[in-house]
């Protein structure tokens, strides 16, 4: 279970008091203020405060735009407009604030989105917690035999049943021994900042990350993508789901122009045009590379 | 007067609906919210939304430091002791929406802070109003003789006089011209994104902009300092204002750790020290050039 | 033209006196170092310096991948398929420095990206030039019918004629203005932070620019695009040049990738699949709004 | 030893083959390139590429500040006095290129320097390989009893040994069962991506990391100051000695203005002061609290 009782217990008190405000408020968001998203077998998310809503980005472009943005006579059509031709400062004016409770070699992938705030729990300064990412079985896949950076088939059978039994025991060994370092029982006790560096990347940090809406996109796009690692893709698909809740015109016009987005290359728009009109392109006379070929050929045909 | 009759009903109206949120509010900015602060001639700064409170940075500062925290025993302390030693992620995990209306020249150098969030006044696709900044007759400056980069006596007499009556001519004229060259009565009219080239630089435009406070206290510390132009500082003092109002704990520690501390060098706490200890020291002896010098005695004598 | 004797001089100096180095060198900017390219009619862009070629990203690649890459066997390969997935970081590890004399209306947009090191000359400190854009009689152009930010037809006979004197007479009487505030013959004369802004928005300004060549790839394709405005336009079209003969390959990555790419929204890859099927499309059968479908034919007919 | 055979041969060609430039070039800079600095037991710090030199910084200035700064004669004179007065921008116009090989807990600090570009190994495509940090007997420290973020007294005896052990066997077993799950003799194979958790935070990895100067000089002063863990401390200092070699007025004026510094609250001035006028100041009477006027004291006696 991710959350102690006293964290249960500061939510259902946070959540048991509404205030007043005069700021734009979400509704949809309000529902999940606080509340814990479970994600894989110990980690969260949840909201820890937000600033805006769908109206914060019409009403930013209005004032880029002027009395001109009259001609576009609603929230809906202005904002899939503003998405389609990449404006994307007025998205830059909502932002949210999560705290997120992940494994540390996810937090290592995602800390590398830059246009981010972050506190995260200091192990140099604290002791962290006895909480480590054990993949449940059908997510313990082999490494793809095409794609360097990706997975295969899922183990199994004796093969699952030895990596499980190897990363629960490991995990174990060096918590207890990054626990009898830091004993200052009959001995001085090694230093905190030392000491951590005898736990593996599947332990649990936590962090609050704070971020605006187009740079939230930004990460969603490439970390709820397919090919991204399932143990980021899944608190990107949360947050998905909670940015839904949000912002649902944005996040409509995100879905469509974003996630379901395909782009093509100046030679790969060539050979659709030539074969709309008819004509049966192989990738010989397409002027594109086996590898663009193939991916280009998994999308079309 | 700042803001149209339009503007305020609807500042009227956005204040006279308090909605319920579960978020963290902050009185003293709720009672600032949407209201215009006016500056300079036509300018005006005014709170369009806000993110967090005092509480929401030492909250940040706890999930760093975890259990270990709760040896600094209260908020004030925590957030003296963050401010203190540059712990800067805890302040940015609040987050404030100004609307600003400001000459152009002022937005000039105002936008050299890359950290913030802008959408602005788009003259390419909007026309502008005819609004300029002409100054105060107090704030009428000669060039400073000491410092390329400053003002010096306030001008008087005919040449005051004379110099309002260029800014003024100069600002209508070119406005006039402006609309005579956007006008399609009998000619086809110019591309507003062209014309706009005709207007000074003591235009007034308007944006929205959004920072976190770690990146506003930035800001604020170099542009409400007394060698910032006047123009700016105006801003940024009115800002400080309203800060001081929302974040009352991080202001205080702001203004005696930033706005008035003082840095000195290597060199300059050497010769402090030599002065405590009874020793008379002058440049010659202090290691420090003249120029260096003259700024250090103009601070401690 | 846009250079003094004395600039020109530096600049032959500085091409006449190579030096030895052990750091990557490319050899088609070597040839453009410090050279002027002429860009409207007082503009310019020059090269200062830059970091790195064609082989640092694949340099920077191959940390990222380790022995892995082996497998994409050369650096026009890889560099494509980085390009194609999105992998910026590579191509952040070029660096190029840019003097560039351009009018403040374009300086104004320009800045708004954020991700580049700027240092502009300040009419705070210093004195500007009396140097003023005034468009090519085939660039003055009407506002356009269709689109509030674009131009249309360009403007002929008596109308063109009056806009041209308009911008020239008010530039020369801007700046005289300008020189007789500033003037302490007989007067002390206005500080220069304030008499500036008397000038028009088609003064000239220059500035050092630093950016990685990703940032830059972001930037030339907004601004090489032929929704840009004419007048940042031809400053991105002479860097799209420089940069072609400066990482060859990295740029005919980006133009195949970004420049000549097409973007399918969801919908859009839908009503191609459609299509490719042999089924005839309408609007309303496409699920976009009307102004998206205008854009979709405006691409596929 | 820090680099295999294969990878000192590579730097002995790269510094073997001098080439013409027409850029500025620094020779102490010259001297670093590509010469691996040893850095803890394992890692490394090499300069891999740079732009810019002392007169870099000057030039930019003096585009800012055009005809006005000759009064400043001299480039010591300027760059100290645009460091003083925390001009930042013309220190942006260098920018430096290394390649360093860190222990993962010390990247995980590191990379919170958002403002810099990064191209990392990814465990997630290839093996790492078996090196893991494990710390000299000197710097085996206790746990500081007076500060949660720090270290004591060096462990001695059975306790160090004991602590030493654990730490290297368990790097060793983790690597061991790391490479068995990835292992695919007889077996399916683990998916690196996978297997990589089960890696403790002291194995090595390494990156390319770029930033410029005054970004680098923000990430020196916090992280070459005394209060940084030992472990980042001696990566920062290993490249204060490069930058001092390659900008050599710059550095010492950040060392002056910076590293030597002394920032002091608008309330510690006031005591200072008043020392200065012959008052006895305590902590009563200093208006500071216990914790800063031990930290006042531990400065100022």
């Amino acid at each position: 279970m991710p959350l102690t009782p006293e964290q249960l217990a500061e939510i259902e008190e946070a959540r048991s008091e509404p205030r007043q405000t005069l700021r734009a408020t979400a509704p949809g968001m309000e529902a999940h203020l606080y509340t814990a998203h479970p994600v894989l077998d110990h980690g969260l998310v949840r909201v820890i405060d937000y600033m805006g809503d769908d109206a914060a980005i019409t009403q930013a472009a209005r004032v880029s735009y002027g009395r001109g943005t009259r001609a576009v006579s609603n929230d809906e059509g202005l904002i899939r407009y503003l998405m389609r031709h990449w404006h994307s400062t007025p998205f830059e004016m909502c932002e949210v604030k999560f705290h997120v409770k992940l494994p540390v070699f996810v937090a290592r992938q995602w800390i590398r989105h830059r246009t981010a705030n972050v506190n995260e729990y200091s192990a140099r300064y604290s002791i962290l917690d006895r909480e480590f990412y054990i993949p449940a079985p059908d997510q313990l896949a082999a490494q793809s035999t095409v794609n360097n950076q990706g997975r295969g088939a899922v183990l199994e059978g004796e093969e699952a049943a030895r990596v499980l039994d190897l990363l629960r025991e490991d995990a174990m060994r060096s918590y207890d021994h990054y626990e009898s370092m830091l004993s200052q029982d009959g001995q001085q006790g090694l230093a905190r900042e030392l000491a951590r560096m005898n736990l593996p990347a599947n332990i649990y940090t936590q962090w609050y990350w704070k971020i605006d809406l187009h740079n939230l996109f930004h990460f969603l796009r490439l970390r709820a993508d397919a090919h991204a690692q399932y143990e980021i893709r899944v608190y990107a698909e949360t947050m998905c789901r909670i940015v839904k809740d949000w912002v649902p015109l944005a996040y409509a016009a995100f879905e469509d122009y974003r996630l379901d987005a395909v782009q093509l290359s100046g030679k790969a728009a060539q050979v659709l045009r030539r074969r709309l009109a008819g004509e049966v392109v192989t990738q010989d006379s397409s002027g594109m590379s086996k590898g663009e070929w193939r991916e280009f050929e998994a999308v079309w045909g």
